[in-house]
């Protein structure tokens, strides 16, 4: 019987942290939004989700801490319930990084909108996939689906190595333009981040799912 | 017996973490010495130091895990296990960031070497400073002075952004210095995130010491 209460409270645990998620990638879905438009009242809707994703990650965690307080779980809960901590975590950085968006975005503002040699939309595109990608490995304990984030994130990284590049040659033929460019660089990093995030949380499933013996082939946790 | 065993587990762990702290550290000191210095050999240490740092972070996940599972630990213990395991993860994040400046500092290594209006090296006492009080802190259960951390960011915040307006400038009025310009401002972000991950451990200090009543007030755990 406890067993059983045990197990329905590992699944309300997990069924949070998609919540969790859901708000997390719809922070960064409106920070872009508000890139793509220049919408400043989305950038508002980014700034007032971030309470509400930090006050769920502290639910979450305190969750955690009273599975691990009701009985003595076993080997494979207890990888579960670490990787909870650890993804929520990572969901809560990825909201932050959409604040972090937002606001570049609201500094945007002030400059004419011009065309710049970076494609922010597709950057996040990937970037979010990536998140969605991981938690969906993580929901189906799916190792391979897991492993095939971290190839995504090789992409990523191409794509912000390059904006990185190409902003800066735009800066110095057209230094005018340095406002906007900054701004865009510092967005394509965020985004990188929230791919790291996302690396993350694909190397906890990985380890919740294969045990500790992959740790070691892997970055991180 | 049983709870002498655990209690001295519980010392080793946090024994281990301060090893942890002690690198992350040293790694952004290293990094920031070869930005002082230009010296690339001190790239290479920061480079080798990675692996060693990731490996010591599942070590510790590990550790908590075998507590976890040892016996039924009481609340404050829980407590203290999640905010190692916290901990743990921040720690190996300012590991990474002493990588990310070093990458930065081979970048510039193709470009001279010249005085750029940004104090790194002052950035980098702070975020320093932020993390060794932070774990101070957390040896010493002191919440006050986890509290004394959360104001240091908001200087190290100050810096970043301060640093972003005259390297902006810079930029404007000098183009040729764009690589040089536009590294030394994602050092200074790197040094804002250190800041972050030491606020993160300070609340987390704050979270174990107070309980959870405190976690209301204070951002993000």
């Amino acid at each position: 019987m406890a067993r059983i209460k045990f197990q329905q409270s590992l699944d309300d645990l997990k069924e949070r942290l998609l919540v969790m998620a859901g708000m997390a990638e719809q922070a960064i879905q409106r920070a872009i939004e508000a890139y793509s438009t220049r919408d400043l009242s989305i950038c508002e809707l980014v700034f007032r989700s971030e309470p509400a994703i930090n006050k769920l990650e502290r639910e979450i965690d305190q969750m955690a801490l009273d599975l691990l307080a009701m009985e003595q779980p076993m080997a494979i809960d207890l990888r579960f319930i670490l990787s909870v901590i650890h993804i929520n975590a990572d969901l809560e950085r990825v909201g932050d990084q959409a604040v972090n968006i937002a606001v570049r975005v609201r500094e945007m503002g002030a400059f004419a909108n011009i065309d710049l040699p970076i494609d922010i939309p597709k950057m996040a595109l990937l970037a979010s996939a990536m998140v969605r990608k991981a938690l969906q490995a993580f929901i189906e304990a799916d190792a391979d689906l897991a492993q095939s984030v971290l190839k995504l994130d090789d992409q990523v990284d191409e794509l912000n190595d390059a904006a990185f590049y190409s902003l800066s040659s735009l800066i110095k033929e057209r230094p005018e333009l340095t406002p906007q460019s900054l701004n865009a660089l510092i967005i394509s990093r965020n985004l990188e981040r929230v791919g790291d995030h996302a690396t993350n949380i694909a190397e906890d499933v990985i380890f919740w799912v294969r045990g500790a013996d992959v740790r070691h082939n892997s970055k991180g946790l």
